[in-house]
């Protein structure tokens, strides 16, 4: 009786970012289990059952899911961007571990898609062209000196800095600091994108400079690149303007 | 006369991982520039022609793919992965800055793909489930310094580590180095995961530790992903073992 599980990344947002085996999977499910904003990018599909929850409530998502699975439903849990980037994939691995022995039985893949931060990158340049960090800026789920910390660490070495989760109505405050603390460092003229919304039809994404950069102007569907020493704001002919990080690396005291 | 460029992400390898974007644009190309083996991975179309060349070769690649454009062509540029991450895009952003005005007039767009990385994560469960750090083990465009030094502030951050470029036949020594700082630092528990051709019927994928991992396992194809102090790898039923990062994370001395 037992059913299977399937944890589907939907890419940033544009129906031509999903790959075909999300579109697959997606379409051979009987339940599909999400956060209700990325629910409603999912063609709906007669027979299909929809199960929508609320953003910050993960773990509990999981286990719905992985009950629906355990009672012999095919189950596809969603995901923008992909799966495993600050998403589903490790709440239903955490609820699998911690869960009841049916649970680990069920099947269970884990379908990849574009993150935002690839996606983000593509619209203006390379700038993931070199080593970098991924960093969620929440401290929902970890202290806000484990944050400084990693943003001490990423700075050090030199690394192109990608914020997730930059801000939200209850934490206005830490990208700011983010961005203080990273420019003690590191030179004003340093590039900064804002990109919120990639590859939806509000998508908005701003080009600036350390010394620039507005934390007030992200909110919890932004996400924030910073270059490393290396990285280059080019701006070309028509008005072009786009931000890429070399190939070549020298090594810099920080 | 000007045409226009693509700089296109194929994905890991295996066509239902390609973004209906991708495939479009390759389709609407008139010439197709890459590395031989990923130029294969891309469909035949009569009247379409291909350029291939070596891996080494990006640079050239590049400016020989801004060339057909200025000529008026509609040109793709094809990586594996995305062509964000250690792959093409920043090869021809740097020939845009270097390179004859004519180039700067070209329309560039940058089709992004499922990273192999996000691919390899998939495959054994969520080992990025929280903030990680992606390096290039190459020491063909960076000094060794460098390396090193970013190896030191990816430990110093906790941070999960992605290694790209782990090996080839003229570095055989350096992940066997980078293995050996990192042990300095963390568990010889901590899993490491060995993933090869993900998603391409020769893959190879294997579930360690650091005590465990033998360096000479890793080639050119290879993705190293190494856990952070709070990855762990979970052993179900049936033999199934997987590695995930939990979303709650504490502070740790290292």
């Amino acid at each position: 009786m037992t059913g299977r599980l399937a944890i589907v990344g939907l890419g940033p947002g544009a129906a031509e970012l999903i790959t075909p085996l999300a579109s697959e999977t997606l379409a051979a499910a009987t339940d599909l289990v999400g956060y209700a904003p990325y629910l409603a990018r999912v063609p709906d599909r007669p027979g299909q059952l929809r199960h929508a929850s609320d953003n910050r409530e993960e773990l509990a998502r999981a286990k719905q899911a992985l009950d629906l699975a355990a009672a012999g439903k095919s189950v596809a849990v969603v995901s923008s961007g992909d799966p495993g980037v600050f998403a589903m994939a490790s709440a239903v691995f955490e609820a699998i571990e911690t869960g009841t022995q049916a649970w680990n039985d069920i099947e269970v893949i884990v379908v990849p898609g574009v993150s935002a931060m690839l996606a983000a990158a593509a619209r203006i340049g390379a700038p993931l062209g070199h080593d970098f960090c991924v960093i969620s800026l929440s401290d929902n789920l970890k202290p806000w000196d484990l944050v400084l910390k990693r943003l001490e660490a990423a700075v050090a070495g030199d690394f192109i800095i990608v914020l997730y989760n930059p801000a939200s109505k209850a934490r206005p405050w830490q990208l700011g600091d983010a961005f203080r603390l990273i420019a003690r460092h590191r030179a004003s003229s340093t590039p900064v994108i804002f990109a919120r919304a990639v590859s939806r039809p509000d998508e908005r994404i701003d080009i600036t400079t350390l010394a620039g950069a507005d934390a007030a102007q992200a909110d919890m569907r932004t996400l924030i690149i910073i270059g490393s020493s290396a990285t280059k704001l080019v701006s070309g002919g028509k008005g072009r303007r786009f931000v890429y990080t070399p190939r070549h690396a020298e090594l810099v005291e920080s």
